[in-house]
């Protein structure tokens, strides 16, 4: 049995009938101290091939290691079944289902309904750039870039607070560490009150959910991921800390950064400013309310008291924005003004339009990348190891 | 104030200022009978077109009322953010998310993980007929008809038992009252120890989860629909009924119908064997088990004990099928045979194939149609009533 055990090709699924002994002295060399397994008998259930492209000690050690072999991030992805077998892959998926789980769970306790909306579209709702073309029978169409019109028209049929898990099409041809061309957006709007603050609030919220949930359920796996991916732990402050971007600029100012009160902020600038309030507040999530209206889409609600602001908002974990949102124009006139403004075509988004002329609440909503919160909440550094099939402009398989 | 009340637009949206009073006499024309409210203000947020496409009280009519107005499919769906403001729809969709969260409760309760996979695939695995074609890039790509092979391939990887929702695209021409071009798919997989029944028992005691926690928690929304759509509550089995596809033939035989050992069931075959197991087992939700091989595709697991038959299973509500499912072939020698018996030709199908060659647990899983499921536990004709968006041939918009 020794001998047939030792022929057995690693990565093989085996079963095995035995018995389990306690042993008088710990055993240091597996993650069972304190009993071990007496074997009767083997059997070979799914013999692996001998030869396989990566081994997994090699896809487990840290890239810091670097006596021993590592194992490349394409090599990782075009043998991903292999690679997904580490114990860091079996953490990072067990954590990215989390943040879907707390996303939910904080939601629809607050009533908020869940909604599946539709990914093929018959118009490109933002002007037509970055978009997928689909053949649709004997016409064209497109993927959806955003659940955002289909949020909005839910709320304006009267659900209230709606939320969506799906994916998300950018026809993007950027190959960078944060950019996927599907990714899967988890996206919540809701109608309020008196003021889109409570917007901002009840998401603020959902974050620290999000984050208390993962650290206290999760801590194993968190701990995993960090034997091979080593940072620092995630800080977060409750209630979550909002600055303007008014007060952003003016910390960027004050380091240094050159730039005027409407710029947008450049990838390098919202960096710099994640690691000064981190020294400032230590904390690594932020959100930035008030952004220039400028450097905001058509469909952004303007500051009512001051047309060079706008009541949007982003929402940042360790310097890069995981979420961007907005309170929405429903009023039909003043958003057929705003594109005007910003030279959108009218024709293009008629059917957008007439969506608020029936009854439509003041709502404000926002979408977040679920890959970008979980590389970020673990401090990883490439958005292909929170994907577990990932897809960007030049990788299509597996 | 009345004056200016009068005027207000129908669906307009308002801001009410007053007090709630009790009241002597028991108001009967309003949901609420025991307060009033004294208006002292009214303010319009939002003023809706004086001229609507239809009216809320046409649109929630039962049809059989036939002397008054009732609102077609079509205009409903052109106007879909005020139809979706019925109390029907505000029910069924309430309905529909009950059942994504008692699918997923029952499944993470089960230690099933959370997984999302691509739409955008490399290659139609199916042999490509019924499938949307996308420009990527300067390549051409598919959306993906099924997460089969994602599944299949994260079971594989490890993760032993999985779900993933998301869209699933089919493009076939069909106008029928079950068919959609873009469907919600609710999909489970799981690795087991002896044997597929280990799968079955385990869908079929998620569907009883389902079923009592929409009938219990939901009574009021299933009410709400049953005003405007008539039907008999939605009846089952704990645990839930399981026939060999042997039985069900026999049972159609035994009352009229010509059909083989190994022909496959036609649509009106499933109708009448659904009420032929409703009127002997008093239950709307069965198990068809151990379907011939002849009818199922490659990948489908052949009976060790007849090659007639294969490891495979369909459920039904109301006599319609709602999951297909199986037993996958895991190992690949055997998948090269038969796909090479069917005739798939194994170019196509060659990294399907090879994402065996690592150890492979033996697996079985299943696909369900969420809109199908909502559909049918209401007792509803048509699909188009539970997708919020719905995709026909026909049909991109809104």
């Amino acid at each position: 049995m020794v001998k047939f055990s030792a022929g057995i090709n690693k990565e093989s699924i085996i079963d095995v009938e035995g018995f389990v002994r306690t042993v008088d002295q710990k055993i240091e060399s597996c993650s069972q101290h304190d009993v071990e397994l007496h074997c009767e008998q083997v059997w070979v259930v799914s013999s692996a091939a001998p030869r396989l492209p990566l081994l997994i000690e090699d896809a487990v050690r840290p890239e810091t290691d670097d006596a021993l072999a590592t194992v490349n991030q394409d090599t990782r992805l075009d043998n991903r079944i292999l690679d997904l077998r580490t114990t860091t892959n079996q953490a990072i998926y067990r954590i990215e289902a989390g943040v879907c789980k707390y996303f939910r769970d904080y939601l629809m306790e607050k009533d908020f309904i869940e909604i599946h909306v539709p990914k093929i579209i018959s118009a490109a709702s933002e002007g037509g750039a970055n978009v997928f073309t689909v053949s649709y029978f004997k016409d064209k169409a497109y993927l959806a870039q955003s659940p955002q019109l289909y949020k909005q028209m839910a709320i304006t049929a009267d659900f209230d607070r709606v939320f969506t898990i799906g994916q998300v099409f950018r026809a993007e041809d950027s190959n960078t560490h944060r950019h996927l061309t599907e990714f899967v957006g988890l996206d919540l709007e809701m109608a309020f009150k008196f003021h889109y603050h409570e917007v901002i609030e009840v998401i603020g919220d959902m974050f620290v959910h999000i984050f208390k949930n993962l650290r206290d359920n999760l801590q194993e796996e968190i701990e995993t991921v960090g034997r091979q991916y080593k940072s620092e732990p995630f800080k977060f402050l409750e209630p979550s800390l909002v600055l303007t971007y008014k007060e952003g600029v003016r910390l960027l100012r004050d380091n240094g950064v050159d730039m005027g009160d409407e710029d947008d902020l450049s990838t390098p600038a919202e960096k710099l400013l994640g690691r000064l309030i981190k020294q400032k507040y230590d904390t690594d999530f932020f959100i930035l309310d008030k952004f220039p209206l400028a450097v905001r889409p058509f469909y952004t609600m303007p500051d009512p008291t001051d047309k060079k602001w706008s009541n949007s908002y982003d929402m940042f974990m360790r310097g890069e924005e995981i979420l961007s949102g907005a309170q929405r124009v429903h009023c039909p006139d003043l958003l057929s003004e705003r594109a005007k403004e910003k030279g959108v075509d009218l024709e293009h988004i008629k059917s957008y339009i007439d969506s608020f002329r029936y009854g439509a609440p003041p709502h404000a909503g926002g979408g977040i990348g679920m890959e970008r919160v979980t590389m970020l909440f673990l401090g990883l550094d490439n958005i292909r190891k929170t994907s577990m099939f990932p897809r960007d402009p030049k990788r299509l398989t597996p």
